[in-house]
């Protein structure tokens, strides 16, 4: 089967009926209709085999995942999917490979309600890139760079789930594990972009970023474009029962703060608005510290002591 | 230094100070302002090091590349350029190899006008995914799926430089060349979109295509989504002076027919319309065949006579 034929067969399945899109799949570019008055939203990130995910992982898992990285990016500007490309990689034709791909990928696009309306499928080391395209009204966006002092800090869902799964193997794992476990698993592999409480924040948080890298490394570019600085208190980051159930107790900072993947999105929101915010976000919003006008970002203990920690996010390149 | 400090250095050299540009590198998404009433072209394509091109490639001329080949599928919709977001895997942090590569990639946009507004930079085996985005005067982009029995098929500028060039080695040698191998190698190393053309060409073309992977497979694509034929004449297949002295006549229907990497566009022109067209496009336009209403791609002799040979565009998954 040759490489038309190949897109034809597996990504027909995912190809839209939306009026938004006039042309899709099949021509030398999508035709679009971006609606009026709205800007657009644009992201893209490669996941490249062995790097970001270990090669035994499920075809299902790399689908889904491939997509949820990037809508958490839309999800961090408040924006609503609606379109993405999807550039391929593959080492050869597997037919299989490619069902089982497409399967999650179409689940996690359906979710979003995001179409793909284009893509390039070449030969050679596994990666997946793609680009995916939302719309925002007009100057409502979220941005890293509106952060204030006063602000709370706070973080959707819950914080070291994914790291954990990956420190304890569960990625790949095939065997059914108890329940702890199995949903750890699902943090990492399965990761659920906040797009609904990233569009609910939009004219209430200050700034946004996703967590892809880790609490660390990320807050710290709200914090670099915001011209701030943080107080976290390291005993309020959220913790999910599994994760209290099974991560020792000596590492769960470094796997809450420095820990990537999870996906969450980490907010600064005013005071007076946090209630509202709460109220409006379809997930658990927890404040886990303040925005100081003096720069830096400092952990704190129950007591209001710094903690001596040095915590950095995920580096794609020195790591 | 880290992944965000070298994008930082080497991609600043690109950003964008254009209107249409709310929000470039440095968030979650790039936030852009689609003009009013138009539509949005979007096109993505990788390039793999060892199968697009060849690992001792020089960078400046990767970076061209990279770029010019999603423009070339902007141009064969009658797009104007407006924003890029590049994907880029490196093996390892190559500060010489980052600055020749962001030269030819910044040479390339600055000729097309088109801005870089974000990016991924992550470790593994080197490929570049560039996903373009132009715009277009709604219900003016031109599409494969409109060619009528009747229109006239050509081809701007000359076909089969880039492989020749490919044959005779010439896209990784350093030695200074005579001018017909300094001609070819430019070809294959350093293409032009016809930008300008296919923008002159809305509203006259019937419909059109980049010639990517070869005119043999890519103007299939047009016959098979339009529902039409074509009788093409081998002999009128235009050549460069370069090809003409270089190229063996046993093998120049092959190049000119089933070699890629030429980024000319075909276009199926009207009779009544060609004389504008010609006038209205900045690069030479040859007439090379008909539009038929028998399904089929024929390649007749200078005698009108059936050739029988089997050409096809280059598969990137069978070869």
């Amino acid at each position: 089967m040759d490489e038309f034929a190949l897109i034809r067969k597996h990504f027909r399945k995912l190809l839209p009926g939306s009026s938004d899109v006039l042309l899709g799949v099949g021509d030398d570019c999508a035709l679009l209709l971006p609606p009026p008055g709205e800007e657009l939203a644009v992201t893209t990130d490669t996941l490249v085999a062995g790097r970001h995910f270990d090669h035994q992982l499920r075809a299902e898992d790399i689908g889904w995942k491939s997509l949820a990285v990037s809508l958490s990016d839309l999800a961090a500007m408040g924006a609503r999917p609606r379109w993405f490309v999807l550039a391929l990689t593959l080492e050869r034709t597997d037919e299989d490979w490619l069902e089982a791909f497409t399967r999650g990928l179409k689940a996690m696009a359906a979710a979003a309600g995001i179409a793909l309306v284009g893509g390039d499928t070449t030969r050679g080391p596994l990666s997946i890139t793609i680009t995916a395209m939302g719309t925002v009204a007009a100057g409502q966006a979220l941005r890293r760079s509106s952060a204030k002092p006063g602000d709370a800090v706070c973080v959707t869902g819950t914080l070291g789930d994914a790291a954990l799964a990956l420190e304890l193997g569960l990625a790949t794992q095939c065997a059914r594990f108890d329940a702890d476990r199995e949903y750890l698993k699902l943090r990492l592999n399965r990761p659920k972009p906040r797009l609904a409480a990233g569009h609910a924040l939009r004219g209430l948080a200050h700034a946004a970023i996703d967590l892809s890298d880790g609490l660390a490394g990320d807050l710290r570019h709200i914090l670099e474009e915001s011209w701030v600085g943080a107080e976290i208190w390291a005993g309020k980051l959220p913790q999910s029962e599994a994760f209290q159930h099974l991560s020792p107790a000596a590492s769960r900072l470094a796997l809450q703060a420095s820990g990537g993947d999870d996906y969450e999105l980490c907010v600064c929101i005013p005071q007076e608005r946090l209630a509202e915010a709460r109220r409006k976000v379809d997930v658990p919003l927890t404040e886990i510290g303040r925005i100081t006008r003096t720069p830096g970002l400092r952990w704190l203990d129950a007591a209001g002591a710094a903690l001596a920690v040095e915590l950095s996010g995920y580096n794609h390149f020195s790591s």
